[in-house]
């Protein structure tokens, strides 16, 4: 079975962006960027929510490289980028199958509706955040409303020099 | 001038308790239990909004022992408990002349509503947080919607066994 990763950076008070979509407070530097490369060599596949990929689309970026890149959406047909095949069934549905499919690691990327189906689908197997020594104080929340608690074991943390400090977590199933 | 340490235990999605202000997913051990310890050593008062004050009241506790209390209302006039005093008078006011008094350092206890008032009014010095291996889908938030961005420094990062993240940030004023 492959496994589902939703990793993310967020804010201490869990916004993903700012109301404008503005990601300015985002710290980069070389520790993050050596785990995200880390981790972009274990998965092929990358899932998105409409949104995260309409926002990727504005700043130009039609889809991840090196990767097959599937977006959920029952209002877009499809994507002017042939690597990214737009999905209009149910997304748990969908990850069911693709979870048994032969490949390698899938990643989550973008908070909300699909986090949220895909979390209450018991479908997702770790998560990965790299939280932000700020509070925004109002943006796009990380996670939304759910109908059940997840119950999560910490698998790893470390701090990076910029305050951030990198939890991985793998949900109980 | 004294120091406002607001500190909680949180969900990872950021509830500190479930709608019903359940905390039955809190952990306990060894670990949480000493550096809450040491904290207690270090302040002499702790304010709490109405809320807050009405969970603990309905959990048999009218006060918090060995410290002054201080609880932020409109509404009620004053507790059962000789302990502690209700503040009518805004919160933001009432605690800038607190810090310049003498004495030893100031807990805030409970989110919502007070530590939104005091974050805004930059009057928290440093943050702690107890951050749960669970994400609770609903409860009662540690953040509220904020005017203002707030900035911190990471100062302590550690692990307990049972999976808690322990996070103590200083606030950029």
């Amino acid at each position: 079975m492959r496994r589902v990763t939703f990793g993310l950076a967020n804010s201490l008070d869990n916004f993903i962006a700012r109301k404008d979509h503005g990601v300015d407070w985002l710290l980069w530097g070389k520790e993050a960027a050596s785990v995200t490369a880390e981790f972009w060599k274990t998965i092929d596949t990358v899932l998105m929510g409409r949104k995260t990929y309409e926002v990727a689309l504005k700043n130009g970026m039609t889809s991840y490289p090196g990767v097959k890149n599937f977006v959920f959406s029952r209002t877009i047909r499809e994507s002017p980028d042939k690597n990214v095949e737009v999905i209009s069934e149910d997304a748990a549905g969908f990850v069911r199958k693709l979870k048994r499919q032969n490949g390698q690691g899938i990643g989550v990327i973008g908070g909300g509706q699909l986090a949220k189906s895909l979390f209450e689908a018991n479908l997702i197997d770790e998560m990965v955040l790299n939280i932000h020594p700020v509070l925004l104080g109002a943006g796009i929340p990380l996670f939304l409303p759910m109908k059940r608690q997840v119950d999560l074991v910490l698998v790893e943390c470390k701090t990076f020099k910029n305050g951030c400090v990198l939890v991985k977590y793998r949900l109980k199933h």
